[in-house]
């Protein structure tokens, strides 16, 4: 990678893949998981109410991807409660941002430098994350890529993989929604992090890993700090997406609704699914469909706004 | 096993039980079991919203068996992801089953002949499943009977059991239902499958492993087809459950809501459960059973009416 | 210890440590874990319609501790099963409790006497199950209290702790409660219990093992029993709790559910959370506020009422 010698870089990639995350950068990742936390609809109820599904909420949080990743891996998942110095620094930072005096802890961090600041860190012990997942898997499963990408992706983004049980624990359950349906940008990133840092760790990108890690957290932090700073919500790889879905999952627009329609011939019936609601769906199309053959202008229209909003 | 060599299929037992499930068998149980996915209502609009939840759902439909009995057993709920090839084939059937232009690759597989195919294939390969699971727990746990019929149960039936979570992926949440509150017939046979082959396999059924494996999957192809061919949705099993169920489960009809009834002197109401829903249901009974003892003819009816309703 | 010698209860206590749960004590927590279950409402409903769920639930009440324990330290989940005769105990009893013709055995068992001779027992069987866990998770994670704790936590009050998806197998669903967000007295003691032999286990309690469990055994009996016995729901930790609480978690009464406002500068905005909800609620109390600034007497009351409301 001739680019990290041209600006010499090489030195500072290096010193920086041997940062440690801990205290510093994991308390950052503390308070902005906190942070976030508070800022959901009835969690200070809650903090109220129990201040312990409160503290638990948080701690998974705060250590989300550990759980779930060992969860993945068969490891225990109370695993991170053993690491006694930084449930501590967790609690301290949660019982800080919800219950300090005057809220002050959390009108600090919340202000506009702080928060800059605190969430550029948390995206650089992100990069660790992501990384420190891919080598666990790596070291069970040689070879395998995709636990490792799954694996390292559990590991950067578990606390918003797992939301829907985080939720539970405060009483609240949108079955409706979960971050696979509809990922948010850190989910997205941290899935193509774990993508790069699975090529890299086995040797199928030719990138040096320190040079990888600089790379990836530059780019991070820079994404998160412009899209705080502009307010912007879409994220640099929507482009990428667009094309990728256009290209391979854009499903024919004629009769969109009726793929779960029981053909004549078939055995649906019998399967003991029930697919009245799509066969209903179908119903109203077919109908809607005849309708525009051959009825007017208006009829077609009617067909065509059918089918978009169907889309 | 005297009829096996009467009827000279000793041979053909041995050749089967060392039939190799990749790819073409491997290959129908995808297929069948995506597009079982896609008769879901709502799974299209899924799959146009969000391929990675769709995918992610197929998945579990086709490892769901796998993950269950990893969790079950302490191993490694990534573990499918791990065989590369079954992954990528199972991600090739999805893709074509969900986003082949015309839905040509639906459209065939549903058709009559196909789909016959298809699913007796399927079926053969929960036999291999099933006895997997249960050479699986046997290795932790010799002669744990249960453990061995529960991991072989997870196996086999693995995508129902873990159906409520699958849906959940999906968006969908049907706390109501369940496969062990309402079992369906894969799931029923697949127990009476698990159970077989743990007494097999700790020598209490004295029957060749090879044997087994041919009754069992003659029993599940032939069993599958006709039911399929003439449309019936009751199993073979149901006159053996009816007599179970009416010789140990049967609840004597008087009083049969008032079960839950806080008896005086008991110490119900300090247990800090919530029974007023039976109390008030018994009050109700109570109402009509004095109706039907005081009232007439029509009042008697009623009553029975009720009972039958209640059962 | 000297109140142990004063009063000669070593030998009583050294005694009482080597007590075996099985049959008796396991017995009892059965026979009272079963009717806790048929005291739910809807369970004799499930009874009926599916029997096979309802030994499941029946299952988790009883060994939802080990269950639960197993999940956090990566053990198999189905390691209670391979417990043969304690599996056939539960299920003897379960079938009695349910099955029984003339509901015989749940009426002589919800007697008073009878209740609380079995209640008792089972909060003796209690501690053996706490301690078991604080020396289970010993073994893996020596000197990591938090683990212990938890793991002992789990193993004596798993069966709540699991219960929303214990009732989920009975096709419950209440989510908008759980055992965290607002934990029953069983929960509570057992919580205190595993505190006290983790200390104990990990020397920082100068206690001696047999001492500490008939002290913890005899607190939970007496405890249990004159509850029981006064129909009081309070627990005698209650006091104790509330000082905490005030001490550590009393929220300022001023502006209480403003704490998830949008403030100026921040950038709540962008972190993707929809704070909708807060943000209204705060707008409404502005304007009571303002309203009570600027108004007379009755505005103020007003405004007060909302706010004690509102804590």
């Amino acid at each position: 990678m001739n680019l990290f010698s041209l600006l010499d870089l090489n030195e500072l990639a290096l010193g920086m893949s041997k940062l440690s995350m801990f205290p510093l950068f994991d308390t950052a990742h503390y308070v902005v998981s906190t942070m976030a936390l508070k800022e959901q609809p009835g969690a200070v109820d809650v903090a109220r109410r129990s201040p312990f599904a409160c503290w638990f909420s948080a701690m998974l949080h705060c250590f989300g991807g550990a759980v779930l990743s060992g969860l993945m891996l068969a490891q225990p998942s109370v695993a991170p409660l053993s690491n006694t110095g930084s449930v501590l620094l967790a609690s301290v930072v949660w019982y800080l941002v919800f219950y300090c005096p005057a809220n002050l802890v959390y009108r600090c961090s919340a202000s506009l430098p702080v928060r800059l600041v605190l969430s550029g860190m948390k995206e650089v012990s992100r990069t660790w994350k992501v990384l420190g997942g891919v080598t666990q898997a790596r070291k069970q499963y040689t070879d395998a890529l995709l636990v490792m990408i799954a694996v390292g992706w559990a590991r950067g983004a578990g606390g918003g993989l797992i939301s829907n049980f985080e939720q539970l624990v405060r009483g609240v359950w949108k079955p409706e929604t979960n971050e696979l349906l509809k990922m948010s940008y850190p989910t997205k990133v941290t899935l193509v992090g774990a993508v790069l840092f699975t090529l890299q760790q086995s040797y199928r990108l030719p990138v040096k890993e320190h040079h990888l890690i600089f790379a990836y957290t530059v780019f991070l932090v820079v994404n998160k700090v412009w899209m705080m700073l502009t307010g912007s919500t879409s994220s640099p790889l929507a482009p990428l997406e667009g094309v990728l879905y256009r290209t391979f999952f854009a499903l024919q627009p004629e009769q969109p609704s009726c793929a779960t329609q029981v053909y004549p011939g078939t055995l649906a019936h019998l399967s003991g699914k029930n697919s009245d609601k799509g066969a209903a769906a179908c119903a109203t199309q077919k109908r809607t469909n005849s309708a525009a053959e051959t009825g007017g202008k208006r009829s077609v229209k009617g067909s065509h706004t059918e089918t978009r909003k169907d889309k």
